[in-house]
């Protein structure tokens, strides 16, 4: 017996996984998509006092409502986001979030217009909902940044939606605010979705963070807890769109996975309303990471834009498999960028998520084989 | 512009939730579908080591792999089921469990026969999976238990999978081992899958809960945590299959989820290699609190099956509605059967996951309406 729906056949596992299983353990992993800072201590303190006080039981499907009142909050002072309580629902992680939004809004045959290179997510829930991933290449010339111009030159007439990643992972691009407001405008002039993943907003160098639902009512935008506070093992994201769009996701959303961790939810409560000098430093630390990796890369003779967020480095490689392997008999594990997207395939990512000292000895590591 | 998926159309929002609007702070509340007790001591304990030890960084898609042995064994010793650990993914509750194993193998255009009456998350996950439900009503004659012949006269030349419940909720009901047998036996001769929701497994009375994969390998077997350690709040559950299955539901689960909490993965583990008299102290009050809920609606003359397990009493009405709007009035809070199938129209379910006494005074309010 073949078992497996069509809507799964051509599902693929993530390739970033595969670079671990060939690594020693010995390597330095710089595939990691994931802080490698530990939770704050008083978000995990707040989680502790959560658990004492019993909260165990369900939540509300949506989230817990002072939860969702304070991401109302955070929505407007940070992104100038103006929704109510009702209009956000608490996910897990910006994964769910993604996949229910998806699920809910997308039908078999739409095209949906994906960023490329991105997050490999994004294509595999597209193809989940049966619909058609449309890439919108992106290039190093314009520092991988997405435009007006690539969206509109991608359109077509079955178009239903656009994701958009900024902060972007792979490449480390941030959208300029004229292409975000021009995007915005097309998406509600043509009825179209964006959904913007927002998770890397905090993590970002001399540049503000815009969000698309700040210039239209047809986004919906998806974040998480899990880069800005490294909660990522913590499974809590959420999504904010207008109360149509956020009806539709509910319904997949309670029927997927009901609610989330109800005491998770007090400890994210924590994090949005107590110190944030946990994220500030956090950057702070990032920004010097990506300074060293920057500098080092471009002195091996390795091409690569200085990344605006995130925490990866997309570098130019005519034969980045090749220079993977390479690289993973030197104990350094990479990914090579075609896993991202058409438009990553002569790249590769290095993610910075990794201390400052593993950083100086892996580019050491990589000088052998340049 | 009009947002939605056709796949979530006809999704309706749980009516038990609605019941909860109308009732006033002081109500009893008989509709819930959690255990009212808290969480033991002893995994709650384990978490909070679990955050202390700082297991708060992904996990593997499908689970940690101490748990996913853990697991393995259980099913082993409880079901006598084998499995590796590889047959197995940890999920956010038995929810996405069957979600995901609903949209990983079931295609647009299937039917898919669900027990009637029974959870309402069945027909909605079969839903947006783009299938068909096609009842399999089951009465009171029989004590709403399934049998081999209420499967095999639903049957369609288009029918993918069973939906089982055992024990069941809203009923109480627990299949007999030959039905179990042959509905096994069946699936594997017509290449039909059984979907068994056995999150009931453990509050059982007088009998002895089968699993169907124990007697199949097309069935996928999915549990949880919730209900056998009240963790409901904490959101774990899990699924078990043959191989070329659960390859298919790990493509959904990890778009759609990731991973879960890994912290809970290690309370998880405490809670399976743990003591096991906290699990038979809750069945134990749970068994009183039947025999209290059954002797006074029958005395009141309100007629119901003495159920063999789960945590409901199921009782007949000629007119469910207007029975719960007069309860809602005594505050008492309790669910028309219709919410859970056709065959549930001419019956309440009422769950006693209360305490002894809100119970006993429950019953005293009611008595006023008959």
């Amino acid at each position: 017996m073949k078992y497996g729906a069509e809507r799964v056949s051509n599902i693929n596992l993530s390739q970033v996984r595969k670079m671990f299983e060939q690594a020693s353990p010995t390597a330095i992993n710089l595939a990691l998509g994931e802080p490698d800072f530990d939770t704050p201590p008083h978000i995990l303190k707040s989680l502790k006092e959560a658990i004492d006080n019993k909260y165990t039981h369900y939540s509300q499907n949506k989230g817990e409502p002072e939860l969702r009142e304070e991401l109302s909050k955070k929505l407007a002072k940070d992104n100038n986001i103006k929704v109510s309580s009702d209009d956000v629902i608490v996910t897990v992680g910006a994964s769910e979030a993604l996949y229910s939004s998806i699920q809910a809004l997308i039908n078999p045959g739409d095209d949906v217009l994906i960023q490329d290179p991105a997050f490999l997510s994004y294509a595999e829930c597209v193809k989940i909902a049966g619909a058609n991933s449309v890439p919108v290449l992106t290039n190093s010339e314009n520092k991988f940044k997405i435009t007006i111009d690539d969206v509109e030159k991608s359109l077509t007439d079955k178009t239903k939606a656009i994701i958009i990643n900024s902060p972007c992972n792979p490449t480390g691009s941030v959208i300029e605010k004229e292409d975000l407001k021009a995007i915005s405008d097309l998406a509600t002039d043509k009825d179209l979705i964006i959904f913007s993943d927002e998770v890397y907003e905090k993590i970002i160098y001399d540049k503000k963070h815009y969000s698309f639902q700040t210039y239209t009512d047809n986004a919906v935008t998806i974040n998480a807890f899990s880069k800005s506070y490294a909660m990522t093992g913590l499974r809590i994201g959420y999504c904010s769109s207008n109360p149509d769009i956020i009806a539709e996701i509910l319904k997949v959303h309670q029927y997927n996975v009901a609610c989330i961790d109800t005491a998770t939810q007090r400890a994210a409560i924590t994090a949005l309303t107590g110190p944030q000098e946990c994220v500030t430093e956090m950057t702070n630390e990032f920004r010097k990471r990506r300074d060293l990796v920057v500098e080092s890369l471009n002195n091996m003779g390795l091409k690569c834009i200085n990344p605006e967020g995130a925490f990866y480095v997309f570098f130019e490689n005519e034969n980045p498999q090749e220079f993977v392997n390479k690289a993973v008999k030197e104990d350094v594990i990479l990914v090579p960028g075609g896993a991202f997207g058409t438009a990553g395939k002569n790249y590769i990512r290095l993610s910075y998520a990794q201390s400052y000292d593993n950083l100086a000895e892996a580019m050491k590591r990589l000088e052998k084989i340049v």
